[in-house]
């Protein structure tokens, strides 16, 4: 048995009993273990920053959790069938959770694997930017996949896992959050959570997919830059953020699953809905051209349909996008 | 110096005096390099398999050459800018040179790097198949490219790459091949040469690309597969798989530097002239669906064009090709 597996259901028994004392026994008895091992688990547990109260004759008890995105903490209670069910890796700090994915997956890891970070010395953006990852209160978390699709059905992957995102701060912290296509999401006009999408892949096979996400969850203002925001900024409380990530998983193999199975024309109304740049007039500049004018939708391919001045329709399928007036 | 590079020039040496004596003190003055050094050298390369005739007073001559494809071997006279001149990492036997040049890449290694094999104990085909790779006869090698274009022009750099090959094979041994779409080349109507091409990509940016190229050299039949053949097969006679490997590099970088600054049009002519499928009635099997009809076109993204029995015109980006009659 893998020590995370008994930390996970041992956090998992405390979790379905909030505010209750457990007896030893009926904790040795779920693990199938002695009540010294058992012990022996609490005590792991309370080094890694579990406030657990033990009181004679009535049992074990959790005060409070350790503000830590553990993979054992987050598998308790997850409800997918795939995804973060194998392994989760933790790391206090890493370069990237993306490259560190990358690595699994080349090394045959399977769809599912996810890899989560406290902090990242080289987070990464898009176009090869930098993605700050202040260590204490975001999550920095990338997701392995093997879809089995072609490269040009990666823009739409990037839009579904978008929209999975704005659905799991909707049910975590109430907020209204947009997406700024192709791979942000905003509330009140900043950014509070980026997505990059990276793959290997042959011209007509993509081998596997890495969905890394950069969400600022309880961040601070002052290590944010100025036109982030975080969730604890925009709600004004303190979220949860094992919470949140294991609901962001969860509504991410919800979206995942139905792509696959209906396609993202199933998908496609509502991350049009969800849109913040469609009926706006905007500039998109991509490598070798820039194109304005009116964005009018999002095609089956994920591509952002653009109505030029002279009535043209332009299909972009990456690209800075910036709302511009006349 | 790299030891590699010592050999590389005293290799240089004896081809551009094939057939001369060279004495001991030209050899050393050349190298800058003590006579005891070149000694050494000379009797390292003895060692690799290269047979070198000494006599007092004339000094050294190179009588034959290994068969082998050493990095120092191909680099000896290589007419290039980039493709090879930094490092031609060379293999008695690896899993897959695909493999080892996308671990170089990721590890930081330059465009132009170079990797190549005796045998492929999992040589890689296009969709998960596997490349027989039979030691003794065939060239199995990869090249790292940073092209940094977007994954739609991946097609095109595979026809560019075929092309580049279809007009090393004449060079070298006076064969005229032709190009099956999407990646491979045949003589007589049978398979010579697969290319596999890989890439790291975000949706709008390929970080780097591996083009993978197996070709059957010297191959005896008894070593390929019925749908196969061996450029000895067709000329009868051996070829210098040595003098090939560099002709093919020369080319390759000939076509990759042009396709860079004028784009896949200035060689799409070109590759259509060599294509075996043009003008023929095709059924092309991709992913999820087949086209069948008349071959018509390369466009301008390097996809083939198919007009099918209601007279539409269908692209299709990559997939396997049967020629068919009706």
């Amino acid at each position: 048995v893998k020590e995370s597996g008994v930390k996970q259901s041992i956090i998992s028994l405390f979790l379905r009993n909030e505010g209750l004392f457990i007896s030893g026994e009926d904790i040795s008895g779920a693990l199938g273990f002695s009540r010294a091992c058992a012990w022996k688990y609490i005590n792991k547990l309370r080094d890694e920053g579990y406030l657990i109260e033990a009181v004679p004759h009535l049992g074990y008890r959790l005060k409070s959790a350790p503000d830590k995105l553990y993979g054992y903490a987050i598998a308790s209670g997850l409800n997918t069938r795939t995804i973060g069910k194998k392994s989760i890796f933790y790391y206090e700090s890493t370069d990237s959770t993306n490259d560190r994915a990358y690595e699994l997956a080349e090394n045959g890891e399977p769809e599912g694997t996810v890899v989560i970070a406290e902090t990242q010395t080289h987070g990464k953006g898009r176009v090869g930017r930098k993605w700050l990852s202040p260590k204490g209160g975001g999550i920095y978390m990338s997701l392995l996949l093997r879809p089995g699709v072609e490269t040009d059905e990666i823009p739409a992957v990037t839009l579904i896992a978008a929209a999975a995102i704005v659905k799991a701060i909707k049910k975590t912290c109430g907020l209204e959050a947009g997406m700024k296509w192709p791979n942000d999401i905003l509330i009140s006009g900043k950014k509070v959570c980026g997505i990059l999408t990276e793959i290997k892949a042959q011209p007509d096979r993509v081998d596997f997919l890495i969905l890394g996400i950069g969400i600022n969850v309880n961040t601070p203002s002052g290590k944010l830059p100025p036109e982030g925001t975080s969730l604890r900024i925009e709600s004004s409380s303190r979220v949860n953020r094992s919470a949140l990530a294991r609901c962001m998983l969860e509504e991410l193999e919800n979206a995942y699953l139905r792509s696959r199975e209906e396609g993202f024309i199933s998908l496609r109304e509502e991350c049009k809905a969800m849109s913040l740049v469609l009926g706006k007039r905007v500039k998109v500049v991509e490598h070798h051209r820039a194109v304005e004018g009116l964005a009018v939708d999002i095609d089956e391919k994920g591509a952002l349909i653009i109505r030029t001045d002279d009535r043209a329709l332009q299909r972009v399928f990456s690209g800075d996008v910036i709302t511009v007036s006349r």
